[in-house]
């Protein structure tokens, strides 16, 4: 009785939790400016019914009782990752929640100020109070978990990511990427000696943009019937499951900008629209967390989509969607000396897949030496500087703005998070390892248009796998072996040497 | 303190409403197919949170310390509406709603199967049980409220509306329409002997028809930083007053029956957006009812959207939008012999502004017969053959699918909605008459596309009253008296003579 009061209640966050997602995506792409207020009380009214719900005491007992109860396996799987999500929402005091809330909504809102300004020390008191909180909420989070401070925010997003594991594989990764980093770009330079960049130039009109968009989504996997492609200011993935929300935005200068992201995005969806619609109002059936989310997008726009043979075969639609004229001097070489070309920079986001990682690495030495307490604010531009100067060979010293304050992560209260992109990209090179093996004939496949086993094999040992283990275990289950950087650095010298 | 506790619960509800309404929209607009399932049922878990918190018991123990407390004048209209509505939601005991959702569900099922097979006999053993669970609900509702079966139903649609005052208007308005009907039909086909009909004919591209719409929209009132135009198979006007979402659908032969049809949803929009936004989450800042709303949606097309002076502006609308070639061999009076066109047919959503009311005081008659029991389900098709012949001049005796099978409202369970229709007609007719008497240039200035005037008398007379009043007292506010079919007959008189 108890496991189906549980899955009542589930039923009734489940709900919210799909009016709030659908409500968002709305805003994003169809909300006129007007309806900009209104919106969010109800979104904030929403969000505090799913809460009280979410939260309420006597959900502890309940599970305490349910597992008196005669339950399936399954039923047994969902009682415990129930009971995780539970004692992770319930281990903040809602005066501690309050106090957070107010004062990362005032960062953020300083930060959007400042950041323009390149206003540092302004900026460095209001992170300050930040890092205060996000100290704070590491030490009530350990409490609960018994994890380490640090671990138990990564824990938010990719349970089972522990700092012990993490750490080595960063260092095997960046001790690599600092040399390889130099020996791709010089081979890059050679490449464009021989054979200089071939530019895509438009104009590229919007409607055939998305005409090649929704022609090539659909072979890669994504169902129409569970989903749509709309425009916004920034791509996302949204909606639910059964009715995935993708968008994207054009420049009609060019066309493959937005074709990679609707394919990264595509990636996203495609795990959404795999996991298990059984239970699907409880927390094991979804999707596991940001670093197995992101290794899917990245599956999909790494392993796929910037791939050789990816272009011998969509090279086609864009000669149907866009005009033979798009690409009709370029070679598939040439394709790629675009799509995967390399180059050091300040901004994280603007980064390529080479040096990404070193970008996300600096920052998780920080975030962890922040947390931990070892390392103050204060520290922060000059241990960001040296960084950036040893990774990248560039300084940033002079220019904050384009140093440690370009990301909303930290002023937001976002701690824990960084690793997670680059986990993904070392977890899906493991996969496609994995996938390869199983299925030795994937790249012919792709080159043919045929992501049909490819997708099989993501099905089975990612998306319907859900929640139901950690991140590192649906890994070793998925590929056989721990996380391990050689499958992601072995991917980079084949691509880039 | 009670007040306070109110206010809080109205935010709540409302933004429950604000969800289930832009949910709605979106399943309408956006929703690809495979999402029905989950949407619906987070509606239906969503609706029942609603149901949960408007129905608490102890709203009416909060009601009666409010009344004691030192409230405002607003407050106190604030608390009565709330105490009627309250008084309407929590009237009928919840194992009634679970065997009227039952079976009205079942019903409705039944009844989109049995129509197109014209199979009135199986029809009427479903429509029976309605039939009594209508009666049930009347009575429930009058126990509650003082008011006669009939009025407690019509009650719902239209605080204030009494058969004791339709009635007799009613009355007039049929025996004047079953006079006027021939000499209408004869003046018109006097017109078209000497100039016959010039249809209008396509192809006209969606994509010009929706500039048309979204040119002409703002202009008449409809303010786009608080809603938008989009598509749907049944146009309708949702959303919420901030972000009010109206849809259309377009055919390409033509293009007036869509922009008639924007114009009357422009109508309801601008209901919408004048509302009050102060306690916009109290249920007295609300659209007053559903024959109120039909007033405003029939204002625009009716009054303004079908006169002389409308399309002597609109044209050149059209020329820039759909292009010259489309009315170019047309005058004013050919457009005004196409958009007001009289014919009588069988069914009521086709019916034209002349035949409409006749369609509607059959409904009602036949309804309040079958709710006041002096009247049996199985007496309607002898009863509904009899007056279509006597006011219509047509039988249905052998077509039930075409006469008393063609609405959704009995099958659903819905008695007491029909009057609003044609309640609607008339009072947009004689606010009509008092905003001109007030803005005597009013004919003039929509030959100038100048509706700014006009807006404000409604703005003042109706959209700012939201639900303060009952129907017939906003009525008797904004046109010093009460509801007289006169105005509307007139109106008919001069269009159609």
């Amino acid at each position: 009785m108890s496991f189906q009061d549980l899955d009542d209640l589930n039923q009734t966050v489940h709900a919210l939790d799909h009016a709030l997602s659908v409500l968002s995506v709305d805003e994003a792409v169809n909300m006129p400016t007007g309806g900009g207020e209104a919106r969010a009380e109800a979104l904030a009214t929403l969000a505090g019914i799913r809460h009280e719900h979410a939260s309420d005491p006597k959900i502890r007992d309940l599970i305490e009782a349910a597992r008196k109860e005669d339950l399936t396996e399954d039923q047994r799987t969902a009682l415990e990752e129930f009971d995780r999500v539970y004692t992770n929402l319930v281990c903040l005091p809602v005066e501690f929640v309050r106090r957070k809330t107010e004062t990362t909504t005032r960062t953020e809102q300083a930060w959007r100020a400042m950041r323009p300004a390149n206003d540092w020390k302004d900026f460095e008191k209001e992170l300050k109070k930040v890092v205060d909180l996000a100290r704070e909420e590491s030490q009530l989070r350990a409490a609960a978990t018994g994890l380490s401070p640090y671990d138990a925010l990564m824990d938010q997003f990719d349970p089972g990511n522990r700092a012990e594991n993490v750490t080595p594989v960063f260092t095997h990764l960046k001790s690599f990427l600092k040399q390889f980093l130099p020996e791709a770009l010089a081979a890059q330079a050679e490449r464009l000696a021989k054979r200089p960049l071939r530019p895509v130039m438009g104009p590229f009109p919007k409607a055939s943009q998305k005409a090649l968009a929704e022609a090539v989504m659909p072979v890669v996997g994504f169902d129409f019937t569970h989903g749509r492609l709309d425009e916004s200011h920034h791509p996302f993935c949204g909606g639910v499951p059964t009715d995935v929300r993708m968008t994207t935005r054009y420049t009609e200068t060019e066309f493959l900008t937005s074709l990679l992201a609707v394919l990264h995005e595509t990636g996203h969806a495609l795990y959404e629209q795999g996991l298990e619609r059984i239970s699907a109002h409880w927390p094991h059936t979804q999707a596991r967390g940001m670093g197995m989310h992101e290794s899917q997008s990245l599956f999909v726009e790494m392993q796929i989509a910037r791939s050789r043979e990816f272009w011998e075969w969509a090279r086609v639609y864009v000669d149907e969607h866009i005009g033979t004229h798009a690409l009709e001097d370029l070679e598939v070489d040439d394709i790629m000396a675009i799509v995967n070309h390399i180059e050091p920079g300040y901004i994280r986001v603007d980064a390529d897949e080479v040096t990404y990682p070193l970008h996300v690495i600096l920052r998780y030495e920080l975030e962890s030496g922040l947390i931990g307490g070892n390392m103050q604010v204060s520290d922060i531009p000059e241990l960001w500087d040296a960084k950036m100067k040893e990774y990248l060979g560039i300084s940033t010293i002079d220019n904050p703005k384009d140093g440690p304050m370009q990301d909303v992560h930290w002023p937001a209260g976002l701690f824990g998070y960084f690793p997670s992109y680059t986990l993904g990209a070392m977890m899906a090179a493991q996969q496609w390892a994995a996938m390869e093996k199983a299925n030795p004939g994937a790249r012919q496949q792709i080159a043919k248009g045929d992501f049909s086993k490819i997708n099989d094999w993501r099905r089975d040992n990612i998306w319907r796998q859900g929640s139901r283990f950690s991140t590192p275990e649906i890994m070793r289950r998925a590929t056989g072996e721990e996380l391990n950087a050689d499958f992601f650095i072995n991917h980079l010298k084949k691509r880039y040497l």
